[in-house]
This record gives structure tokens, C-alpha cells and sequence, in this order.
């Protein structure tokens, strides 16, 4: 006799049911069965009350227990520590990843699609720039960065908090003529929401901002033409500078330098991603960090998670400051 | 009829035998079949002159096309760019590659091992710092930087040519006393060939030179007291310094700047592997450089390569020297 107090299993099913345990698995996995068994299945599972979470732990025949994570490169640093910590999020849960590096082919994307839709893989995680991508309602898929209709889980930092606690952090250390300096994307991805926090964030403390909005494609010399510009009797007119991405700000340092302006006596720079040498060593500017491990583990969970009727479409997490060498380094707070 | 020009297939050998195309399939790779058949198939295969390289293409009943990559991490540059490059080479081919990052769990690498035993994947590239890994015969293994005995080969930089390089290149650009920094390893590997490398360089050249080797877990603090110990007036009383990887030359340079001494003007600094910034962007250092790609491509040719009867126990592939700001830039020979 079933214990009334743990929850029912499987095998509970076949003997309410009065069939083989084989037949159960078969109703709930949507094999064919013959009708009169498929009636007394489902009305077994009502009638105990067998959870939709136990299907999934054990029955899914299927089941690969590997995940392919689509991104675009290893090298990048902020791709690299991606991939690593959700590497090590699916190794725990005994999951196995295939990587598969996109960029060098596009059409690499939907042939692991298709993979998935083939049951080769149990899910994907997906870091892509690819606007054509088609994904199919079926398909256990995250997205990181970039949604891709309410269907599809989004999983970022928090990009407008961020753009907004670099304008804070700024106004907290001094500055009170800024800019922000970014490439831009045609694609909506969610890095684009830090420059409306930086805006929103210079207007709430009442810090005077300028941006210099780049185009995809274009040379990252026109920051040196932006900020030549901007100087006056060999001094810049902005006291702080916020970067889109480390990346940038590393080269805008190197700008800052020849120009021979000091960092950060005389101009204080943000940037944003938290890439640190040789992965885990010294920051290479103060940055506003993304969580990547928080990242990667929200995105696993997520994707196995298979009792959720509705996923969030959207999970922004927190992003935090850390001083990295380009701002003063003890805060005093202006207001 | 045969065509007598072209190469013999399958169907050829089951004609020429008499036998169904499944029996011998089974002969090929092993699996029971009545001894006659199996004598039959034999003397067509004899007889046709039948090429093993067509057994490997078509034949191999369990091929998953999938390859293992046991690596510690991605977040060291070197690690991700090896990642990165083996990807491209393996899609390149049609194969998907599972990422293990080991570090976190020195039992995985035995798992995944079993996996390959199991022919859930197979083939495995490893780079492994784990001394107690058994790699059964029959496994096909691929082991980067480190000799795991004849059966397996293994792939690396030439890091005794580095080693020598470095020692002519610091020649070359005036420096009469060096030194040499390593931290040291007790597995025996194949980047510890790099002091020999130069050490045969600096006696080859004249250099005078000095070495200061760490042992596994020391602080690297302890290559700033040497440095202090080797000061006199305020000046080095070496002009060249070989540090064994990049990562330790960019501690170094940290040091060198505490202490006031000039980089290249002073003192000249080169390291090993050839770190860029942001993956593909500046040389932290003048560098010798480890042909990531060649190493890459290296592997995963001789892995996939059925034909071979006898594997190479140890390929060692040309390095390169990088200018990277941190020895002078126009070289004029000495000699």
C-alpha cells in the first residue's frame, strides 16, 4: 500500500491504473497507447493527484542531460567567463554542454536549433546577434541579452540600474560635466538600456552629461576626435566618463594618455562588463560588474526547470561597482 | 561491375565474399559472425585490396561525431583561446565538442573518460594537471603540454626553441646580464622545458644570467625581494628579465614600477603565450608567442586520423616573438 503522505509515484499510476508501468510512462510521454488505457492512466494520475514534476524528473525518455550553450567566441573575456560558469552550473546538476562557437558561422545557430527540436539536446542557452534566428515555441531556449519574443526567457544584468549607478557613482566622487561614450547596436539587446540609466541618472543628481553615440562599424578614433574636441587649453571639459564597455574604456585610456590627461586627478572613467586580467586578476578599469556567475546559474536553472507553466520573459540582475585604478578612490558623497 | 579504377567499396568485398553488406560490416569492426563468413569476407577484402581508410569512413557503427575537451577553465586567456581555436577546428569538421572545466572537480576528468570508454563520445583532448588520470589503451586521447606516456600523443609549443628565443631576442637588443622568473611545477610537463631553452640560449650568446624559480604555492611577492636584492643605487643590476608566462612578466612589470625602474628603458621584460587584451586586442608584454591555432588544429588532425598505425608521441610546434611595449622596439643584432 502507497504511504498517503509522500507523493505518489509512477508506479502508484500503474497499480491505480491496473496496467504495466511501461504504459504509464507512454501516456505521459504522448506515445501511442490504446485508447481504454490511456483513459484509465490519465484518470489514475487525477485521481492520486500525480504531479506534473514527477513526469519530468524521471520519465522523459528522451532525456540527453546535455545542453548546447551557442555563443559567439571563447576569447572575449565577458563570453569566456560565460561559458565557464555555465559550465560549471550544468557539470554540477550532472549536465554535459556542448559549445559551439557561432560567429565564424551563422548557420551553426539553427543547426543546433535544429538539434533541439530533434531531441539531440535537451535545451539551449544562446548568446547570439543573429536578428534571422528562428526558434520554435518547443524548444527549451534562454536567451542571454538580447530578447527574442515572450516565449523565450531573457536573462541580462540589470543595464538601466547600471547605466544609473555609473551616473550616481560619478556624482558621488566629484564629477559635474560627464559624457558617455558608446558604440551602438542595431539589434534591441539589453546593454542598450545603460545609456537611458546614465541619462536618467545624470538628471537625478544634476550632473551635466554629452554622449558620443558611435555606429556600428565605425572606428573607435572618432572618441579621440570627440574628445580633442572637448579640450581647452590642454584641459578636457569633463571631469568623468562613463564607457558602454570596458573594452571602450581601455581604449579611451590609452586616448586619455597620449593627450596627456591624468586618470583620475583630472578625469575619472567608468567602465562597464568587470573583465579582469588573466580572468580572475586585477580589474582593468573601476566598472560597474556584471554577475556572470549569477547569470549563468539563473539561466540553468531556468532552463531545467520543467514544472513552470509560465517562465519570466525578462530576469535583470544586480550589478555592482568596483574600483578598478580610473576613479578617486575613497568616495565622499556630494549631496 | 567493379569499376577496376576506382577504389573498392563495402559492396564490392560483400559481392566478392558472397555475403550480405551487414556481415561485413560486422567483420570490420569485430563483432561475431560465423567463421566461414568470416574467412570469406577476409580473402575478398585480401583480394580487393580493400583500404582500411574506408573502414574508418563509413563503418564505424557508433561514431557520435562528438569529441570531449577536458580543459581547467576558460578564464585563463590561454585556456579560452585553446577552447575557442579546437571548437573551430572540430565544427569545421562536422563534430560538436562537450566543454568539461576540470578545476573545480578533478573527478570529471576520469567521468568523461569513461564516457569515451563507453563510445558516448569519441575522442577526448585533454590538458590536465592531474597526475593520478588513467587513459585506457584503447582510448583515443590527445594530452596538450603534458607527456602521458607513448600511447598518448601529446601537443605543444616548442617551449624549449621559446625558451632559447627569448634568450637571443634579449641578446639582440643589447642586454648583457639577465634573469630568469618562474614559478615551478612539480607534474613533469612540457612548458618546463622552457629554462633549458634558455639557458642553452644565454650560454650560446655570452648572457650572464641568474634564475629565480618558485616552488608551486609560493607567493609571487617573493620575485619582488629578489628584485629589491638585486638593486643597487637605485638601478637592476640586471638589463633583461624572461619571465615564464605572461601572467608572471605582468606582476612583474607591476613590481618594476614600485621599484622605479624604467620599462624598456632599464630594464627589458619579455614573457610566454603571447595574452592579448580582450582576447584578440594589445600584447600585455613582448612575449613569446604559443601558435594557439597550430596547436588546435594539431590536436584535433591527429585525433580524428583512424589511419595511422603509429601516432606521434610528442609534436612541438614553432612559437613566434611578439613585440609588446616592454623591450625596445627597433632590434639591432649584437653580433
Amino acid at each position: 500500500m502507497r504511504n498517503k503522505n509522500s507523493a505518489p509515484t509512477m508506479k502508484d499510476v500503474a497499480l491505480e491504473a491496473g496496467v504495466a508501468l511501461g504504459t504509464v510512462s507512454k501516456v505521459i510521454n504522448g506515445l501511442p497507447v490504446g485508447e481504454s488505457y490511456r483513459i484509465r492512466v490519465e484518470e489514475a494520475i487525477k485521481k492520486l493527484n500525480y504531479q506534473v514534476n514527477s513526469y519530468a524528473q524521471g520519465l522523459k525518455s528522451s532525456r540527453t542531460y546535455t545542453i548546447a550553450l551557442l555563443i559567439p567566441n571563447t576569447l572575449n573575456p565577458f563570453f569566456s567567463k560565460l561559458a565557464y560558469q555555465i559550465n560549471l552550473s550544468l557539470l554540477k546538476r550532472k549536465y554535459r554542454m556542448l559549445l559551439c562557437c557561432t560567429d565564424s558561422d551563422p548557420g551553426l545557430e539553427q543547426e543546433y536549433i535544429t538539434m533541439a527540436q530533434q531531441n539531440k539536446v535537451d535545451g539551449i542557452i544562446g548568446l547570439t546577434y543573429n536578428p534571422d534566428l528562428h526558434i520554435m515555441e518547443n524548444i527549451p531556449y534562454i536567451s542571454i541579452d538580447r530578447t527574442m519574443g515572450s516565449h523565450i526567457p531573457c536573462i541580462a544584468s540589470d543595464n538601466f540600474a547600471g547605466g544609473q549607478m555609473a551616473a550616481e557613482k560619478l556624482a558621488d566622487l566629484g564629477c559635474k560635466n560627464v559624457a558617455f561614450l558608446r558604440v551602438g547596436s542595431s539589434l534591441t539587446n539589453e546593454p542598450n538600456k545603460r545609456k537611458a540609466g546614465f541619462e536618467n541618472g545624470c538628471l537625478a543628481r544634476d550632473l551635466q552629461y554629452t554622449s558620443k553615440i558611435l555606429e556600428d562599424g565605425y572606428s573607435l578614433n572618432e572618441f579621440e576626435i570627440f574628445l580633442t574636441e572637448h579640450m581647452h587649453n590642454g584641459k578636457l571639459d569633463f571631469d568623468g566618463l562613463f564607457c558602454v564597455t570596458d573594452l571602450i574604456a581601455y581604449e579611451v585610456l590609452k586616448m586619455l594618455k597620449k593627450l596627456n590627461i591624468k586618470v583620475p586627478e583630472d578625469v575619472q572613467v567608468i567602465g562597464f562588463d568587470g573583465i579582469r586580467m588573466f580572468g580572475d586578476g586585477d580589474y582593468i578599469c573601476s566598472t560597474i560588474v556584471q554577475p556572470v556567475q549569477d547569470i549563468a546559474e539563473m539561466c540553468v536553472e531556468l532552463l531545467l526547470q520543467e514544472n513552470m507553466t509560465a517562465k519570466p520573459p525578462l530576469v535583470c540582475l544586480p550589478v555592482s561597482y568596483m574600483y578598478g585604478g580610473t576613479t578617486k578612490e575613497s568616495a565622499e558623497r556630494q549631496d
